[in-house]
């Protein structure tokens, strides 16, 4: 099986690589805009501590929505289930719709995977953390191994720039009585948990205690309790990919995440993760060339949680 | 293991009768109001041939939206993906979204398991099936081997005469050109799907396929493919629990479906099917104790798809 | 006085015959579609008992949506002010928000005169008549002084055939207690009031009690009080123009109603009512020329209720 | 005539004083909340140049959103059509539409009576203005003939601290490009306007501008075309009153604007203006008692514009 999974890799970046230039790179920001378009990388790890990569693998980039859930993460631990009295569990339906549930919903956002939720839970961390943004770092360097990690501060400005519709959703929760802190506080965090820079590599390291019940596969330390961790995935796979969470259930049929910066994490339970990254996005945001590479990437292996 | 799922369903059993009580039977139809609010059952069938069984298991009950997954199922089958054109695979956000949704998304449901994309998949077994009524029983008789499955007339008759919502979608899908058959055709096998009478043994057999990709566990006959049964599990998973799906996937954790007469049926892939029934509803209309009764089987067996 | 009217349509119909071929004729039903899309006519009836007219204006065309005024005033005369305990005076926002708003509002249309709130009303009629249909002839017949008026049957079946919104918009009231009769007959009523086939002439004649404070202008009979019909124009100058009524108030400042077959009535309280027909209609769905027409009016006459 | 409206201001105060205590002051924020409930006054100013009084109509009151007239004249006076393109100018049905209808409409709010519609006004005002504060209200002192009038600092500062749906407005509107200045610049300016202390008879003053084609009553000066003023009041008709401005034409049938303060002015083009204050507000935020002021006014004068 071992080398099987580098076999198939292979296999699949050269299938999908005549893919690259059909979709489109995320323009909101300048910072995203001037990423070169043709980087294209696989990693996956295992619970048995194998590791598999092609193409720009070790290449960091802008994690973007990734990132929530780290911040998911952290805000479990520590909350456990009082998080959910802020925030649900269940799909957005359209980006459209999200601003309307805010409203009919009295400002709770669906699930913490969507911008809203990722707020509030931003708000959570800010108020159990004295320094949020040391202690994320911290974290998601602790889950990678990798204590190079850091955040790019260009596009951490940049998103404050451009950010005038996450300012509104802060503003708008606050208005609720769903945000406690400052809004430029809870926007500062969540600015730069988008900016989080981070390979393929770190990111399918960083997931792995998903795939393991919430333990840290080399430390062994249990940062999550197996229902929390199979709760995260629960989440993962009915929010992970915006109006396109069916769809990616649908074709691929693993938990996991997207970010626009062209990056797409998911979890085998029990066995790997992993970690695509091509920065050109299908018309529901999401990596054109990851979506299909994970879909051949099931199809080949037969894995399914199905 | 065998004898565990035997202690297993008993424990379960009686530690959620005390629930009973604390739940609503639906009752926007006369026919579904009367039905014994006490009655409780699980039954499971195993890919190895077991059966296991608890209290009322082998009384028909009212399928109502369970059934959606065997029109689904039929209408796969022939059509293949052709069927995605006119349905998607998203959830649903709140009900009240799905009226603004087939507005702006031109009459198009969201997924096959909310009332309109029923309707519209009741409108394609409609077109290629010249006995529509009759396909769908034998269908249904076929996965369960149990030839006595019968519509209950009179509850078709009561969902025709309360049915004005469900004309409403049919109409307004029609007059986007979703809807090719007649409407009074489309209602009638919409009405009388609802309508199937059904026990939780029933239940668990027939959707034993699903846990068997897609192959027919008695007959070995390919129902559908693999792939195909997977993403019938998919959809289930994503939008099987209306507003509630992402809780069923965070609280349960298997592709399932659920039915206002109280019926909830859940998948474990490449092991199990297991129906629960107890007409008594929680607020998103759900059964209340059926929830419940998934949660504590999947914590004491530890069985997830996460 | 007098004779400045008969110039000043003059005027306007000279001014606004290049604007023809801009706009679009509606083409949801076929029997509409067939319209000549180079008529034109305007038709001025006044208090003190003068007729002008310009062009096509005794040509009869299907006055669509005009109707709704007359179904009413046939309502709000038997019923006052209980019908508003079933249909609200409010503006409806855009066409796409009516469905949610029936749904939000628990099936009360925003106002009489939006498709939704016509159906509450001719639901009221049906209840009230025994031959409603007749009863809304001799209505107009008698406001018009024409018993020449009639239905186009061919219009109307149009209407039934291509009236799967209007049916869906019924059988969702219904759902929520608001419509009391049988759907099809309240169907046969609204698919009857769109096909009435009047000129300018007739319009301006079976407008004119409005600006009479209900009183017909001929025979002297009272058919609303001053109150109810003041309040009639009302609801006119609020809800008449679908989503194009703030910028009727705007550019024209009189209350007024206009159907999608191109006709627009307007009121001058104490004083005059005009019609104008031309089928071309602009992107809100009114007669594109028939807005020009008006708004060089009330700019030539200087007459505005502001 | 003249000595009727003495008698008829104080009939009305006398029939209507038993509703004091029927409805609720503002309380979202504090310095509203503490407002006398029992205060009520009527002021009139005519075109002749008669004054009628009854109450409390010299004492200063927080005019809250009646100050959009103001900011939309002045806006109007410099910009002419072109602030069209940036708000527009239809009733926006609920308070909850509003938000869903910047997002399907891009930014643009339905008209400039709403809060979003007079955030896009105070920026444009503070785009020309190189001291908005002072010029607002420089030109409500001038329209009222009264040096004294000044923004209450309390209340200023309260709106700002319970302001957060404001910001997420204008956060929303600035995504959208909508916005063009610094968005704490633009809140100042609004929520200084909502801050504006005036009486009945500043009010009553202030708005007989607009009864008089827009030329200053004692000044004669021309703040407004008369085209521009009478498509104020026509806006004004459309949306003066949230989403009970149907309602107010309904009843009333004058032009007018309320203020979640308990003030309404009403404008009889060509003859008067009236203003009424009454703290205690009904259900949909308009001043319980001057709606029944108003509605009594029009009845017992014969005053409409129907």
């Amino acid at each position: 099986m071992t080398q099987n999974y580098q076999d198939i890799l292979e296999d699949i970046y050269h299938e999908t690589r005549p893919l690259l230039g059909q979709g489109r790179v995320a323009d909101y920001i300048p910072a995203l805009a001037q990423v070169d378009h043709s980087k294209y990388g696989i990693a996956i790890e295992t619970l048995e501590g194998k590791s598999y990569q092609v193409g720009d693998a070790n290449i960091p980039f802008s994690i973007q929505s990734i990132s929530k859930v780290f911040l998911l993460s952290m805000v479990i631990r520590v909350l456990g289930k009082k998080l959910w009295s802020r925030v649900g569990r269940e799909a957005s339906g359209t980006a459209f719709n999200s601003l309307v549930q805010l409203e009919t919903e009295h400002g709770i956002p669906r699930n913490p995977l969507i911008n809203a939720g990722a707020l509030v839970v931003s708000d959570c961390l800010c108020t159990f953390s004295p320094q949020p943004l040391r202690h994320l770092l911290e974290f998601v360097r602790e889950l990678s191994s990798n204590p190079q990690i850091q955040y790019d501060s260009l596009i951490a400005n940049s998103e404050r720039k451009f950010g005038h519709r996450n300012a509104a959703l802060v503003h708008f929760m606050k208005s609720f009585g769903n945000i406690k802190n400052d809004v430029d506080e809870v926007l500062n965090i969540y600015f730069h948990q988008c900016a989080l820079m981070m390979s393929c590599v770190d990111l399918a390291r960083a997931f792995l205690f998903l795939a393991n019940e919430g333990i840290h596969p080399h430390t062994q330390e249990a940062l999550l309790t197996p229902s929390q961790s199979k709760r995260v995935n629960a989440v993962m796979q009915s929010c992970g990919f915006y109006d396109e969470s069916g769809e990616f259930a649908f074709t691929v049929g693993l938990p996991g995440k997207s970010g626009v910066g062209g990056g797409i994490v998911a979890v085998v339970p029990k066995r790997l993760s992993i970690c695509v990254w091509s920065p050109e996005l299908n018309a529901k945001g999401n990596s054109l060339v990851g979506m299909k590479a994970l879909e051949l990437f099931t199809t080949k292996t037969g894995i399914s949680i199905f």
